[in-house]
């Protein structure tokens, strides 16, 4: 063997792995899937009705995406979960590839998974079969490579299985060919009237070898070499339209084509926003944060433009039908962030809204599977209308008043209450949580106000501003200064307790009365006026975020990431840092900005401090990260915080970028020291969405100590 | 979809898996690769020269067989492996599959893991590689499917690892075409000269994308939807000779197909000896047992019958060599074991052993891959060899007993001076254990004695019998009952401490006085008598079990799976418990045996009380299970136990099968009470090689009293 003559041609490729494009390789897929994220983990592509992944069974409220990082069985992989979410529901179509007929559920382990946007992988404990999963927006791929020594491979279809409150009510499938299953699932849960139809396309044929009752089917078929692989279309709509969706987004079998797809898709769209920084923890942070938040919307209508419309029939549209609108929370940091990278969604999101509004009456309030859930309190649909509306996207304003309008004007949810009060009483209303519901009414009503002033509504305009205030008019205790349930007779509620909750019974939505102290979002100024002076508002937004109090044992389990009373974990907290901006205090918002950012976001399993909330949480991160906030819950002004990184990219649409360069960041220069737009000396603690949208430079100079940046009081927000 | 008719037709397909003639469902592969089992894991065939499956690093003592369960990293994928050896050795021609070119080890974790007889599999912890192995007797045969999102996958070709003292003298590889890389791999260690010669045969073009001198190249290729397949073919003579084997085993790319090959290999020789039984633990570690007996000695030729020697050159032969004789452990159990249940391969490994005999001048020691490693004591090659020529087997007697005359009468190992002195004195030889170097050479004699008396050599035959009693002659000391070691003086040293073990450097081999003490399997009767009598030498093999001493702090770690100093974890024990059969007691020896099968066997990763030495751990527990062991080392007589299970049928061969049938067997009816061989009364408590293999039925009843049966004087063996 000496005469082996050892080559010296060597070459080496450059990894992909380390291109400075890749952005999905900053993304850890497991943060937020343990604790009480919620987060879905699988795969699946920004935006897609589908998201197939992992199935566990429901064993608690810590399983309301079907997953938790805790768990190690599976019953299946299921086409469509939710992320984030505090109630559970979906899972439906689940496959489940086994070598036992017997099996209905597989131990798995996280040492055999990996999880990458776009592709989940698992070997399944036990059997050792190894699965994969990529998705399109309307179908998930999954391909099984049965152990070596397999002969008889088994596919289980489960119709039956759901997440959380979700029950099946009626189900069916049929073999149309040797490779072709179609069948429907219709089930009652978070969403009453669920239907789901499917098409799953074999890659080889199948037996049916077994059957129970409409549900479960176990096909069979023999194992060879090849990896068996499953298309399953969905469809609210049909089994046809499911076909339709597989033959149009997935014709072939190329498994890896649709994994690179998927990984593209997710690229294109985390590379709207482009970082610089040496902090590879908050990178991967920032770039899961980025896309949890394109889990939803979810694309709801089929490749021929059909959809199940919010009054339960099939309806055809141009325009891409929306579902998944956890409106509540995504009002706040979701739907701003996404009215700055996702332009050319607006218009489709503004549309899936007023037609659900033209079919139940109302915009959506929390709306899943084409079914309005009504969950959470006050009009959250209203501000993100008109926020598209505002920022002057094309839309017909008319069209979106009229929708504002009707839905702020309806009876239900207190709202008959509030038009002949002008608040909510206590006593009068049969569900709680007054003061909250009358606090979101009242944000929602200064956007509809705002639009109906632009539109020239004068009357209108008067009405709903009156509406607005009913925090100051009604809510606002002056002596204990803190929001409070008011009466029929006009008395504010007693006993009263500021620190103590009582989950979803008491007179606020997940919090207490120190949390509810500051949902005045669209006037803060008018909130400051309340606490008599900036002075005696300072001290006591000061104290939040260091009282202690017991909120008691019922208290909302919502509640948590605390700093104080400060509850990070949950929504209703998530603009108070930034009120900081409008009584020229800007330098104690930056500490508390970053303190949150670095020590409630972690780049861990349970890395979140509260559910994730459809990717609300991860956008108030976003937005945080590049120093920007959208506090006023429509028209587009975004509060400067204290940007996290040393340069940041944002591709805002038409081809422009919005740079946001941070000199001399770092740990200890958190301060914004001055800043520059496009060169020229900008001294506003605040920046207008047109001013971002035609794209420039903004430039701040960060120092370790407060400077004067945004304390002029005609430089506040 | 009302419309949807649900499919009746309804089959169930009989599950391959609960096929009564599936032998491998049993076995479990994992056990005895944690603790000190020294147990290989990965795919191999029946006595094959591949065992390819993970290497770990080495870390110690437990890493032998490049395997320990505690660990989770491994530095690829090796073609070669023992199994349940004290000294590490092979792990040669590694391969791990990569996604990073700079990686050279990968994390893996068991709940990835799956094996069965011939098949590994495992996806890799970080890359998600799932990779699966299985093998032919000179092929290893690896499938890799790389995720999904791979782009670039590697494959590191590492030449230069190897496991425990083994470390590459030179190496080398050349790429022959887009496809078939060819090279070798040259390492001294135990085996002081090993010569590898492999050829890797790709299922798609790679490209050599990196080298690191001669002995680490990485590969690269495009990932596509198919897995990427490598036949490795490994031959101890020639690349062009690796090549053939591939070429010869595995033709094609049938992985699966290679795969249930493997099975049915297995299935056929674990089928081999059927039992019947409703403990599934006991089952289960029975084929375990029986699947570890056939790891080795491993085929050590190509497909043309070319071999390399024990001289170093290349050898034609057409006859299957062998290597891997651990023969020190094997002449006990796991040889006479063969000869009952592998007729057709006897004739190979006498030949395998006089070839090598003719080329080194003794008969092989301790051989792994053509080398003599002379590991540890005695002539252990000529039990084995004696036996299969006693047994009948078509074999030249003449030529076996010129080898082992010739091996008995060399002058190295301290036989100069047994030939000299008639025992090995302690203070003239300079390597130690010189009592057990003079019983194991007694035991040898008596069997060449043996040999000679049949050939008619008289003068030989009374040489040989004379010094097959040394251990009566010089080294039993009746003052204390134990074998000393003796001086040149014919005193015995002192000071004596019969609990005391320094390992390798007492007068003992991996135990201490206890244990040496009964080391005269070829005399037992010679051996009472030494005690005065049966009830003295029953009080003495009685205490054995009893007696409680300290071994010190250097103790030889062999010294394992005590009970009082039986030390069942260690080779020379293991025929002690039958001695009671040689003086009338065979309800001692009944109830010791079952407490070791049902104790010191466990169905556990650690469930071996010591290493498995190449399989005579398992080859005891086999023959005692079906109650049966051969106690003197040659001739094939087999003494009694207690059978474990109701019935085993055990194929001897020629179309015939011995049934062994335990009436009335549970756990508390361990003792015979009577036996019937082919419908007649059997009193005797043993039975000859040539009545099980002519076929027949051994009929016992089992009974939870001891009986008379196997007391008489007459019917002991």
């Amino acid at each position: 063997m000496r005469r082996i003559i050892l080559s010296i041609f060597t070459f080496v490729l450059v990894s992909s792995i380390v291109s400075a494009r890749n952005y999905t390789q900053f993304v850890d897929p497991y943060i937020g899937t343990g604790g009480h994220g919620h987060v879905f983990l699988g795969a699946n592509v920004p935006f897609g009705l589908v998201q197939v992944g992992p199935t566990e069974m429901t064993r608690g409220w810590d399983w309301c995406s079907g997953y938790h990082y805790s768990d190690s069985i599976l019953i299946g992989f299921g086409q469509m979960h939710l992320s984030g979410t505090g109630i559970g529901d979906l899972g439906d179509i689940a496959l489940l590839p086994t070598l036992d007929n017997r099996q209905r559920s597989a131990r798995f382990s996280h040492l055999a998974e990996r999880v990458r946007p776009g592709y989940y992988s698992l070997m399944l404990d036990g059997s050792g079969i190894h699965v994969e999963l990529t998705a399109t927006q309307r179908v998930g791929f999954h391909r099984y490579s049965f152990p070596a020594d397999t002969k008889t491979g088994r596919i289980i279809l489960n119709l039956k299985q759901g997440i959380g409150w979700d029950k099946m009510t009626s189900a069916g499938f049929k073999q149309e060919s040797p490779t072709v299953v179609t069948g429907f699932r219709h089930s009652s849960g978070w969403a009453k009237n669920q239907q789901v139809y499917f098409a799953a396309v074999f890659s080889r044929p199948v037996i049916l070898e077994k059957q129970e009752n409409d549900s479960v089917g176990i096909f069979s078929f023999t194992n060879h070499n090849e990896s068996v692989m499953v298309k399953v279309g969905i469809s609210a709509v049909s089994t046809d339209n499911a076909l339709k969706n597989v033959e149009a987004e997935i014709p072939g079998w190329d498994f890896n084509g649709a994994v690179a797809a998927a990984n593209k898709a997710w690229n294109d769209e985390l590379g709207k926003i482009d970082i610089q920084t040496d902090n590879e923890r908050a990178r991967r942070i920032f770039y899961t944060c980025l896309y949890h938040t394109m889990f939803a919307p979810s694309i709801f209508n089929d490749v021929n433009g059909d959809y199940r419309g919010a009054d339960g029939t099939v309806h055809h549209g141009d325009f891409v039908n929306y579902t998944t609108f956890s409106l509540w929370d995504t009002y706040r940091a979701a739907h701003p962030l996404s009215t700055l990278i996702h332009p050319t969604r607006q218009r489709d999101i503004a549309a899936t809204m007023l037609n659900i509004c033209a079919q139940q009456g109302k915009l959506p309030v929390w709306h899943l599977m084409g079914n309005e859930t009504d969950c959470m309190v006050g009009n959250p649909g209203i501000p993100v209308l008109a926020d598209i509306a505002l920022k002057g996207y094309n839309v017909d304003k008319e069209a979106v008043y009229k929708a504002l309008r009707q839905s702020a004007m309806c009876d239900d949810r207190g709202l008959n209450l509030l038009k002949k009060y002008g608040y909510i009483p206590t006593d009068l209303d049969s569900t709680y949580e007054t003061v909250a519901k009358g606090l979101e009414y009242a944000l929602a009503d200064a956007c509809v106000a705002r639009l109906a002033k632009q539109l020239g509504k004068t009357e209108d305009y008067k009405y709903f501003l009156k509406r607005s205030l009913s925090y100051r008019d009604h809510y606002f205790d002056k002596r204990t200064g803190f929001m409070r349930g008011v009466t029929s007779k006009g008395r504010f509620r007693e006993p009263f307790d500021a620190f103590k909750s009582i989950h979803r019974q008491d007179d606020y939505t997940e919090g207490n009365a120190w949390q509810y102290a500051w949902l005045v979002p669209h006037d803060v100024h008018g909130l400051v006026k309340c606490f008599g002076s900036e002075k005696r508002f300072a001290a006591k937004l000061d104290s939040l975020f260091i009282v202690d109090g017991d909120a008691g044992e019922e208290a909302s389990p919502d509640i948590s990431g605390l700093i104080g009373q400060y509850a990070h974990g949950n929504e209703p907290s998530h603009h108070i840092i930034y009120m900081y901006d409008y009584i020229g205090q800007p330098w104690k918002a930056a500490s508390k900005l970053r303190y949150v950012m670095n020590n409630l976001y972690r780049d861990s399993i349970d890395g979140l401090c509260g559910n994730e909330d459809v990717g609300q949480m991860s956008a108030w991160y976003i937005l945080s990260a590049l120093g920007l906030y959208q506090v006023e819950p429509a028209g587009g002004k975004y509060v400067f915080g204290s940007p996290l990184f040393k340069e940041a990219a944002v591709n805002v649409g038409n081809g422009k970028t919005f740079r946001i360069i941070a000199r001399n960041n770092n740990e200890q220069n958190i301060y914004i020291q001055n800043a520059k737009l496009n060169g020229k000396t900008y001294t506003k603690s605040y920046i207008y969405f047109q001013d971002l949208k035609r794209g420039g430079t903004l430039e701040f100079v960060m120092g370790p100590h407060p400077s004067k940046f945004g304390t002029a009081v005609k430089d506040r927000p």
